[in-house]
């Protein structure tokens, strides 16, 4: 045991920020008794009175995003709201470090009292990342934080995967000619709560308001989904630079909350994300289980050489390596 | 037993397409007595020596791939060949009926004594099809076809799912003007051996003579893969309705597949493959067993529930769930 479980679970829950960082690190690492640590934490950490706000927010570079995100932290931190920022970011596996993760970009928001920010884990598999990452949110929210922002660049499946372990989900925009609208994936545009433009100051400022009556015209033509307040999805503008919006955007992500909290939804979706994670955690216990059995280990090496030539068909001989790990015979 | 699986593959291995069509049908079912029985047959007629050539085939509705495959499978079988007719449809499912599948779209080929045309079976998840078009495939090879086609519509993920399971991958377009090469996705570009233009024929002859020439520019410009002899992946004219092009299309097919061969990428793409089916049905084998035991199911029933209203942290739950079905504690 790298440090005891029990005193590092109760640090987190008193909301020390080091405890956390180091609650966190624990849960992203990979190694087996650490995951055993980890699974034991989040286990003492269990608590559903302690909630947090989980806005998850993506938007390209270039949109300004940690402007933004320093400004709406500071904002909320100066209420007395405690914030969290996570990142997720697959690329930065690639890269070997996180562009997402560099706390000097948010330098102020770093020294707030009532903030944390947490790089994204360098991880290859996005699949890696979520589990990490849903896996902090719940130490954020035990850590007693009111708003857990998570945060990604939108490569890939990034966004979906960060709305589905979110509560609202925002979109940030740069201003920009109607013809740009169609730069917006669909399949985004149907997983956005709030889509910000951002940059709505000095000479950009008319632009990015007809970008957000673009993209509201735009919204006002997608079918009506569960969960949403009257008006939502909207599109509005801010302007991280000049602070303008802020509050504004702040009223309408609290609204929808609200909303969503007396209309059962919140709730509701919740309980599925938490369903869905909890079947994802038997399934990738399941593989680790069958890795770390030796005997199944070596049947299935065997098993794999003689399938790769022809010589046995996948299916009977999964079930032959099956039978050793679960030391019984169903189907 | 639904029958004897012994009688079963004997009569498959003797080629009967009645037989085949039975056991087709066997390996599609998602019984478990049904499964059983099919992994049963499988095991039985894994045979490295019966191998056929595996071609995948890409189009979408209105390029005529029905009229090609009619053409180019009535080629192979005047030829003497042995033809398969796979088709992976997952939009199927949705219809409830494959539009694929219909015999009397290519009716003279169904009535060939060479050929046997199968439809898409019907299942909600692709994935579900995948298992069951390469367990059909296996089926065909063990009944002694030379060429397997297994066709798709190209709905999301199926064109590589058809590529991840063929030793060859073609994809069939209609005539085109030069800006309409950009609506081939680039990904399945880079999946694509040969590139036959459709319908070079009458007023769309020198359309498709460009089109051609475009997109071997296009392929051109692609990195190069392992596996290409040289001037792969190429692009080329065909007439399925007056037949121009099939012999040229199938000498470019038998020149790539002797290359593969000769190189040693044949069979070591057919052993990666494999495996990866192995490791896919292992994958598949563990959930199931779980679903299959009362008491571990029980247990993830409750599980869930508590993990829903966060009263219990999804890894440390599903540790539990999986020391029920492994009846050890291994992390």
């Amino acid at each position: 045991m790298v440090q005891d479980v029990d005193i590092l679970a109760a640090r987190v829950r008193d909301g020390d920020r080091r405890a956390l960082a180091r609650a966190i690190t624990l849960v992203e690492s990979g190694r087996a008794d650490h995951r055993a640590d980890a699974n034991a934490l989040l286990e003492k950490l269990a608590d559903p009175s302690r909630q947090a706000l989980r806005i998850g927010l993506s938007g390209t570079p270039g949109v300004g995003k940690s402007t933004f995100i320093e400004a709406f932290g500071l904002k909320l931190t100066d209420a007395g709201k405690r914030v969290a920022v996570l990142a997720v970011d697959p690329s930065s596996a690639r890269t070997g470090g996180s562009i997402l993760g560099d706390k000097t970009r948010m330098e102020q928001l770093s020294r707030a009292p009532g903030a944390f920010i947490r790089p994204s884990p360098s991880q290859s598999e996005l699949g890696g990342v979520a589990r990490r990452t849903r896996d902090a949110i719940a130490l954020c929210e035990a850590a007693g934080f009111d708003i857990v922002l998570i945060e990604t660049v939108g490569v890939g499946q990034s966004e979906t995967i960060v709305a589905d372990m979110s509560d609202l989900f925002v979109l940030l925009l740069a201003p920009a000619g109607g013809d740009e609208l169609q730069g917006v994936k669909r399949g985004i545009m149907e997983i956005a709560d709030l889509i910000l433009i951002n940059k709505a100051d000095g000479a950009l400022r008319e632009t990015a308001i007809r970008t957000a009556a673009d993209y509201a015209g735009a919204l006002r033509l997608m079918r009506a989904r569960e969960g949403d307040a009257p008006g939502f999805p909207k599109a509005m503008i801010v302007s991280a630079v000049e602070g303008s919006g802020l509050d504004e955007a702040w009223d309408a992500m609290t609204e929808l909350a609200e909303y969503r909290r007396a209309s059962g939804f919140w709730d509701a979706r919740r309980a599925r994300q938490a369903r869905g994670w909890f079947a994802d955690e038997v399934r990738k216990g399941l593989l680790r289980r069958l890795q770390a059995d030796p005997e199944a280990e070596a049947a299935m090496e065997a098993l794999a050489e003689e399938v790769a030539v022809g010589k046995r068909a996948p299916g009977a001989a999964a079930v032959e390596v099956l039978d050793v790990l679960t030391r019984d015979e169903r189907a």
